[in-house]
């Protein structure tokens, strides 16, 4: 992705609309929010993830003259228009929230400000990014809560959605806690650790599993994970490798990182098992590492047993989201700036489902924390002009339920703005921190969830409601099409 | 993808074994087979999808100076391996099954012959790759079928799983049937039609539906497809777009690529209403499309119920796969060549599940299809050097329940063998048809299935058998193992 050229990678659409504004020559500045509606998994949040790739693209956004070639060859698109496009740049605003961040439905992670035809150009690329991304980091971060602090690996590349979505679930799950992945691109691209042993055909390639233990041993002394599962894991694997692991120490090896891995059979009774093998044998320290279709939810079972497992490879379950492979979110139109007032004017999308009902204006995201705990209260969506003093008490409620109602008392709250500026005037002025930066940040920001809010099923929801005067506007703008 | 060099997306482990197998000065050569074990979705097939894009891999496949700078800084390669890699190039053969072909578990739809350093390399990117537009040709033919002969256009871009996942998603669904792809990129990379309209925000942007149709119409007369549920679809958006219609025929246009876009509520009622505001308005051939959260189910549950609509728009389920978005494809060593006698040394793994066994050796597959009807009676799978007389009678029975067999009489049958040499010594010898070629072949794959085989739910399944001399060798090895 970091070197070809995603310029064309849009829909169509995106390009007959914005040959449509060129042709009625609308300049107007729009804003367009990038939001989701629901959280994935069932997950009591998101992890917000991905804008370092969108900041590449708006950057590299360059129609070539192939493209343009290309372009003119669907014969749809005009010659004035084309010529519009060689020179196009993309000079607008953006605004997000950085990646690693706790975020909520309906919440703007990313906005656009900027020209119409540059602000429809993006829509599909930035989607397409973030949607992704936002939605393995969301993911992994349920796996890695389910494995209590023992080290989740991601080896997931051969089930990705092609490559980039190996290489970006990588990052993303690196993001969400993962302590490294298998997959040597992604760690070369971000700078993450990389992880791997052996497969079985190592051991096949052998003529017997003692043989291809006692090489790996010899070439890997520091780094030894032995993989037991090819023919029987309790009655030849662990066995043998606990063979290898005397030949190791009689030789005077000292054994650090060394352990076996499981890959097929009951994970909790094989672990229990070889655990117990280990330890008689006088190798108690020797890691117990697992990987066969792992999700969150069976590493909780697994651990809720006391599977002797600490070290957990996850494959497809996380680098597809397997249980829901898509993060829905979407990119609507909030405003038009009326350029004789220099004020934005409100727009709203209906819809025959509520919940599919659009918040309109030029907005801004204020997080509001418990000043003693540090804990997340709330978040609040306004206008992007709206001030808020956390001196003062704040009275917030349910934008649907709006008898739902909760006073913040003066003093004991603190507020934070959560969309900082990333491209201003098509400049960027943002710079993105490393993958292990954000994974550091990203702990901290699950740190400001209430345990309620963390659990599989069911989570406590976090309230994101609207300001009185964002609301207001919003009621108005529904009765003028003759709906409440 | 085709300019990222992609030799570092792989597994660290097929390095470290790939180091494991340098320093053992192991040079032989080996049978690796990539295969799956179960349909995607329920399906009683697959669509083998992805060989262009593993053809491109192999080709470029390259350690650049950056790269061995980058493995060299993990520490834990040595540097007459790292020279070893400097050189590298894959110089063994591959056999794939065509792209576009219908496909069945167990078979190998890849098999590479090289020396194991290089057979280990290549591992996680070939699954990477067809296990993604494999999976994604599987969604999109049954949502295809569906449509019972109406248009189906992959929209589903911006909730693909990151960039490839959209632009190598839509070559899957062009491939499986799809008439075009919203994905401009795919069009270009590939030659396949894109298609588009426009969104809400187009609607949104202007004073109203009626201008903002009107404008639409005014610019693309000849393909005016016009979005009526941005406010109200069957009291503003069709009347709306009835005016619209009315006037363009009034001002001597002559419609014909021309009708509106459902993207939410009831679909089947919606359509029937509009269908009749359509009619009655005199705009019989106005096209009825529809675009919301599509299935091959809902598609299917609404040509039942006499929805009227005739071209569908599909995007976050079939781009995703969305309810089975892994295909499972394996790589596994099948055999070790004796460089003495010259033959394969069949290998077999063993697993706890017995469905997890593979099956050993070098193996062909050999389509038999009924000479009359065309249709596919089973698949044999039987080692390379095997002959078979379609002039003679044939008996295959099932590998698990070998007392059910199945005669075909001599002359009722043909026999294809399914996989062609790719690349022989390093060289490719096999050119990629496009895309839409590949299509054209897909069709008519998918017309050697019998009906009960391409049911949605529970579909008759095809027999996949292993020649006896197969079986044989199998048993024998399970035998040596301790296991039958």
């Amino acid at each position: 992705m970091s070197t070809l050229n995603l310029t064309l990678l849009t829909d169509l659409y995106e390009l007959t609309m914005m040959q449509g504004y060129f042709e009625s020559k609308s300049t107007e500045t729009v804003v367009f929010d990038a939001f989701y509606r629901s959280n994935p998994c069932g997950n009591g949040y998101a992890i917000a993830a991905g804008l370092e790739q969108v900041i590449d693209y708006i950057r590299n956004l360059r129609f070539s003259e192939e493209d343009i070639a290309y372009l003119k060859g669907l014969g749809i698109f005009h010659d004035a228009f084309l010529d519009y496009l060689r020179a196009f740049r993309f000079e607008g605003d953006i605004y997000a929230i950085p990646e690693g961040s706790v975020v909520f439905p309906y919440e703007p992670l990313l906005k656009v400000i900027a020209p119409i035809m540059q602000a429809q150009l993006v829509e599909t690329a930035i989607l397409t990014i973030l949607n992704h991304q936002s939605l393995i980091a969301t993911k992994a971060v349920r796996v890695v809560r389910a494995a209590r602090g023992d080290g989740v690996m991601e080896f997931g590349l051969r089930r990705a959605q092609g490559p980039d979505a190996g290489v970006y679930g990588a990052r993303a799950a690196m993001i969400a806690g993962c302590i490294g992945t298998s997959n040597v691109l992604a760690g070369q691209l971000f700078d993450v650790p990389v992880k791997g042993t052996h497969a079985h055909s190592w051991i096949m390639s052998f003529p017997d599993e003692y043989t291809a233990f006692k090489k790996y041993a010899e070439l890997y002394p520091d780094a030894c994970t032995l993989l037991v599962d090819t023919y029987d894991t309790l009655r030849s694997g662990v066995p043998n490798a606990i063979r290898v692991f005397r030949e190791m120490r009689a030789s005077g090896i000292e054994l650090r990182n060394y352990g076996i891995r499981l890959d097929s059979g009951d994970l909790a009774y094989m672990s229990k098992k070889a655990r117990k093998m280990l330890d008689e044998a006088g190798f108690p320290d020797a890691v117990i590492s697992a990987s066969s279709d792992l999700d969150e939810y069976l590493i909780d079972s697994l651990k809720s047993q006391g599977a002797a497992i600490s070290s957990w490879g996850v494959g497809t379950n996380m680098i597809t989201s397997k249980d829901c492979p898509a993060f829905g979110g979407v990119y609507k139109l909030a405003a038009v700036l009326d350029e004789k007032t220099g004020e934005f004017i409100p727009k709203i999308k209906l819809s025959e489902n509520t919940a599919k009902i659009t918040n309109p204006g030029n907005k801004k995201i204020l997080r509001i924390y418990d000043k003693e705990s540090g804990k997340i209260h709330a978040d609040l969506i306004c206008l992007a002009d709206e001030e808020f003093d956390a001196d003062r008490d704040l009275v917030i409620f349910d934008p649907l339920e709006t008898w739902k109602k909760t006073k913040f008392k003066g003093g004991s709250y603190t507020l934070r703005e959560m969309l900082v500026p990333v491209f201003l005037k098509g400049e960027c002025v943002y710079t993105s921190p490393s993958v292990m930066e954000i994974r550091e940040y990203c702990k901290k920001e699950t740190d400001t969830l209430w345990e309620e809010t963390k659990r599989f099923t069911n989570p406590h929801e976090v309230y994101v409601d609207l300001s009185d005067k964002l609301y207001d506007i919003k009621r108005t703008l529904l009765n003028q099409m003759g709906r409440d």
